[in-house]
């Protein structure tokens, strides 16, 4: 057998697009070369999701070389989880799963975690108490270290120094500690997903990079001093850029710190809205999702697009192949 | 005669692509026959921008169809300016044409003002102290009403509610009566470049618009009430819509408020960096330009992109001919 990585598969939430999504992921038999993929899922689940998607399901067994493994657990609630709408049921569902995925890569039994979308109502009806999915997972992994949502898209992966927090908050937030750890976090998964010398460029704060102080001293007093930290170490870090033309410049970077929420996903979201991924960043695990929602209204519809989901599936297994070559 | 308007139109910075740029728009017949052009600056900058553009002088005279009018007031410098790099020669001729422009205007001999790229730092060491020519162009006008600078691409304008601050002071300067007076500027000017009911899309503040007040109130304390004062008095108005997704709608507005600087700005240089406008907006006349700078690195090389330029020149035209028609 080849040394394919595996990697956890979760079909999300139930009541939105991720089973018609994963149906196609594990139905891609260049999927099925590149990596094992453990779907954690009731077999009466992956069926359904393929019919959603009008496919035929694939091999199945780990001792084919183009098989996926399906880890049923005969734990899918008998009543049915009503379809395209938010419920406590389609949370616990998701939430079972990712659960599984977690246990199964801290046995040592998966090298990866990609999971279909998530809806967040569903998952606070459900009992999830946690802001978001980095901070559940990190909690569930007992992780104290700095994370970052992390976005990809085309190959260029960003990192936000601020995230889930107002305006008003942002700047006493920018400090040069913390855009050091985000830069170092930006770095560490470039150099895990197989790039030697990561180039990275770190945003502006303010407007017109702070025109020379005049639109607030972030940039010297916090974000320069950070940037030459960085590349005293020996990274090819640049910046600050201003934030309005950093984008632009994107080809000569493989990574951007932003710092804050808009700042990266306005851009991020006009330059590919549909092919855009979400890696849970500073996980010991790489554990990626589309970075798009559950979309109930083509649910069932066949219309699902599943570019995220692919790339996902491909970041996912490039940075775990990667890591099991340097072991 | 045809009822053209009147377009004042300068050089801009003499030492960047300012004048090889104007150089374009005047030897276009289509712009000649759009409007009656008055070129303020001397004959020979006007002979050198045309040598550089690699174009021969179109016709001269008030009293022709496609002529020109060159209001050479023999007061170009007879020591050369320094070409492409900043001078406080360069910076003072900049000044004088467009002192004389507004000159124009106020004495009812031009209906709108179109501008070659300046270049900051010459205009300082020409002793302008504005932080912009927004605030420089109010100062000359006698104006003391809302201003703000417009930013136009493909049909699309912005407004902003802040501008030239830190991130840091941003938030506290979104208030309801902000917001509403950029919108009420946004709606003003697309009214006047004839679009009957402009659709204006607004943006919220913070991440998530707010995530209901999680990520902060400006959105339920400010911006709503804002949108809903306008609404209330008939205006086509929508929002606060998410910051990383308005842009997306962009076809459903004429025009798009944001809350700060590299928020619209971010994106509309992604949209099209080379097709930009500027617009000062809120003053009584209309004043256009180039949404990019001097280019000094390209200046005398025939490389300059007259796209920006010649759309500053038609929104001119079209606003002020659109004033015409409702005389």
């Amino acid at each position: 057998m080849t040394n394919r990585p595996r990697i956890a598969l979760t079909l999300g939430d139930p009541a939105g697009v991720g089973p018609e999504l994963a149906a196609k992921v594990i139905a891609n038999p260049d999927n099925r070369r590149k990596a094992q993929i453990l779907v954690l899922a009731d077999r009466d689940e992956i069926d359904a999701g393929l019919r959603q998607a009008g496919l035929a399901m694939p091999p199945v067994g780990a001792d084919l070389e183009d098989g996926i493994v399906i880890l049923d657990d005969s734990s899918a609630p008998t009543s049915g989880i009503p379809a395209a709408t938010e419920s406590a049921q389609a949370g616990a569902r998701a939430l079972h799963q990712l659960r599984r995925a977690v246990a199964l890569v801290q046995a040592g039994d998966a090298d990866a975690i990609v999971f279909a979308p998530l809806n967040k109502t569903s998952l606070h009806l459900a009992g999830m108490t946690h802001e978001d999915e980095l901070r559940w997972f990190a909690d569930e992994l007992g992780f104290a270290g700095t994370t970052s949502e992390l976005n990809v898209l085309d190959g260029l992966w960003t990192a936000r120094v601020t995230s889930h927090v107002g305006i008003e908050a942002v700047a006493q937030l920018v400090t040069k500690d913390r855009v050091i750890a985000a830069i170092d976090l930006l770095h560490a998964v470039l150099a895990d997903s197989g790039i030697a010398a990561p180039r990275i460029g770190v945003a502006a704060l303010n407007p017109h990079n702070g025109e020379n102080g005049i639109f607030g001293r972030h940039e010297i007093d916090e974000i320069r001093p950070a940037v030459a930290d960085a590349r005293a170490r020996g990274l090819d870090v640049t910046g600050p850029l201003p934030s309005d033309t950093i984008f632009l410049q994107r080809d000569q970077f493989d990574g951007i710190v932003t710092m804050y929420h808009d700042q990266g996903q306005i851009a991020m979201k006009l330059l590919g809205f549909d092919g855009g991924v979400t890696v849970q960043g500073g996980l010991p695990v790489i554990i990626a999702t589309p970075a798009h929602g559950t979309a109930f209204d083509i649910v069932g519809k066949k219309r699902a697009n599943v570019a995220s989901m692919q790339n996902a599936f491909d970041i996912a297994v490039s940075v775990a192949a990667s890591r099991l070559m340097r072991r």
